[in-house]
């Protein structure tokens, strides 16, 4: 059995951005932990919801029609299918995310990143 | 679609301790906000493991062979099939809880409490 999992020690122990970390497992989800600064690409999960929770910092979520920004404590689900973008405007952003695992981080093999579990 | 979820004002929006309330959905699972003081029940769920994120305060997960003690910014995840029993011996705790929808929060349908939506 894993043992507890301190957020900001995780997040402490590496510095790149946009390259989520795997802190713990639920379910077959990966709980990971990433670094994000300005923006990232339009990208969409046809096969699953997409869950962000800020731990620090500021972050737009921009969809189609609308931004979400979400400052700590603050969450948001991007439904499956749904085309978002993260974008970090004021300074880096900490966040922990959930998909399941195996999901790139970009909606496509092709381009996603390897996630280390941490 | 959902909007975000300020976690702090859903936790302000109720005063009841040991009734999660569902703020979120993700992949048929519910997130959920909950106030704890003092001892819950042994319990297990065989079908799912049991997500504890602690957002404000201390919370103790007993295990049968030990106690994982989680403050602000620490999560855990007790697996599927193992005995627990959250305690919050130190005052209040605010948790955000994950588990599929559904699930009963004492492992038991008949002993479980009913989950708003909020």
């Amino acid at each position: 059995m894993s043992d507890k999992v301190s957020l900001a020690e995780k997040l402490a122990s590496f510095t790149d951005q946009w390259k989520p970390r795997i802190v713990a497992g639920y379910n077959g989800n990966d709980v990971m932990v990433v670094r994000l600064e300005g923006p990232f690409q339009w990208h969409k999960h046809d096969e699953t919801d997409d869950f962000f929770l800020v731990l620090d910092g500021v972050l737009d979520i921009e969809l189609r029609d609308r931004i979400v920004t979400l400052g700590p404590g603050e969450l948001f689900v991007v439904p499956r299918g749904i085309e978002h973008r993260p974008v970090a405007r004021q300074g880096e952003v900490k966040v922990m995310l959930i998909e399941p695992a195996g999901t790139p981080n970009t909606g496509d093999p092709a381009t996603a990143v390897e996630k280390p579990r941490i």
